[in-house]
């Protein structure tokens, strides 16, 4: 089974859900500088969730990449991790609306939780099909980055509930560790040519 | 003819759905966790949706990967799939702010009754163009799983009107049947092998 | 240079067009059937608008399956068609809350002119570029099909303002002689087989 | 690393944006001529905008095609345009619903600023990538056509606080400037042949 038509239908729901998050940025009613300005806040946490959704695809692009056989359990796999993605444009919209109040940043955190988790159980669907001793497999290893990740959503989650600066540093610097595409994969490719 | 566009545009209009669906999902208005649980019985019936976006996808990805020609014929048998599919939101939307409302519940029914006929007249417009012996008819058979599905959504549009839970009971007992994405063809392609 | 991005974008734009004008159907307030029967003429004119947009989207197949190369003139021949593409969805929309106001009625076969010349000029641009003799040239030969549909076209903008009902009839008739995709090329392409 | 995917969702949400900007065309609410004739100011801005979009993806096209090489730097320069171009439809809106207001035209000559910047960093990192004897780093040149652009957007800035038609006047000017693609890169390509 072809991997294209699973890079097609991932770049398309990706594709929509970065650039409509971005469409739902409400035009203000004002025509000055501070009607503009009240769109700010708003528009830092939509940068912040494009980030993220761009890493996805980003890393998605390398994992594929090295990816030589598709099963059925490959595609549920990949369409589980786009119904925790498809989610985060609702979590962007109810923080950037609420920056103070700790359920919604909360709650961004916990979809960020369930991305990572749908990311590592296609990463391993993925692996498992390919063999235990295929490229990817290798290039992934024992992937500290991922597991370091999501620990961090985890702290963040009642921490949103103590101090929600705290957690939006959480995200902004988990963003940050990953906005680097997966240099072992890079390399590991450069290796090979 | 190619079917590169066929499975292209297929891809493009059902990524659409599927995204769209749940960013039609409304921000809560207040920030605690009754506004949250306010969305829940929506989302839920999301997710149905969702999954059944996803069945019409994988299958789809599956048929079309033992299609070797397409005609003028499938292009429209394709369209008319794609066009109940796309009523989905609509029923889904309807459905999911009135839970126990019979009209909705049975409309729900009959948009994933008609799909299910575009997609019985899409494999069997695909198999008169590959001709008697082609491999998409041995694998796909008399088709029982297809049929059994139609008739569950039959008798479930007027359960609707005695017992909305029975009705939703059966399109999730439906969903749960097609989750596995259609074995017959991915066991004939790993035999090829 | 290579007509695949050509392809992917044009599929991309009508792939949003066709479903977005779908999932624009507005969801009832009611519960019961006269709610449902309500959104029946609004569906009624999106079918129509349905069948349009996947009529454009096949003869766009067709025509460029026989294009060899694609020139800075065709990717603007073919924006300058999804421009007036693009706004089928707003005439829908018009016509669909106004079945019976002239405005309206005519709006929406003067976008249909503006698409059917806007094609014709993409045609002209891409023989223009595979030379005299090509495949396209001679199946597309003096194109009175073309012609026809334009001509009726423009003499139900002026019928708009007297019967809204006959104006509504030529949308539908141009729409039932092209669901056939175009049998002139699809007809050469089995011959050459 | 291979250029599909990278050409496939840039066509993907550029596509999105084009679309869903001119779907965002608010329906009028009467149903006669100055209903319509409402429409026509933000139509054009709309037009403006789509030309922009259309430019962009055009050129993005060209540019592609000369790229042999791709690495995790062209995936991000490429998704930090995409970020800016994804900010045009919320400037075209605010600006066709206030033309004659001097920060909304401001902001909109900000945003092609900043597009226009995007796209530069994009040339520059796939030339990096491609090696300085490349085709693409021929075909580009000097790139004054670039650099005039930038000074032209940044001299409307500080002139959309005197006058906004001066303002309007430069945007389409430097639109028409970019109307044909990219010459140059044809031009070479041609002499390749």
């Amino acid at each position: 089974m072809s991997r294209g038509r699973l890079e097609a239908f991932t770049d398309g729901v990706i594709a929509i859900l970065i650039t409509i998050m971005i469409l739902e940025l409400k035009v203000p009613h004002g025509t000055d500088w501070t009607a503009l300005s009240g769109t700010v806040p708003v528009l830092l946490t939509y940068v912040l969730s494009f980030v993220y959704l761009g890493i996805y695809w980003s890393n998605h692009h390398h994992m594929l990449h090295m990816t030589d056989r598709v099963s059925g359990g490959v595609l549920w796999a990949n369409l589980h991790l786009l119904f925790w993605l498809s989610l985060v444009p609702f979590a962007t919209s109810w923080m950037g609306e609420n920056h103070y109040a700790p359920v919604p940043t909360a709650l961004y955190g916990a979809i960020l939780l369930l991305c990572g988790f749908a990311y590592f159980i296609l990463e391993k669907t993925i692996i498992a099909v390919q063999g235990a001793g295929s490229r990817l497999a290798e290039a992934v290893g024992s992937d500290t980055k991922s597991i370091f990740s999501v620990a961090l959503y985890a702290s963040a989650i009642p921490l949103a509930f103590l101090n929600q600066t705290i957690a939006h540093g959480i995200y902004v610097l988990v963003a940050l560790m990953w906005l680097v595409p997966d240099r072992r994969i890079e390399s590991r490719l450069r290796r090979q040519d």
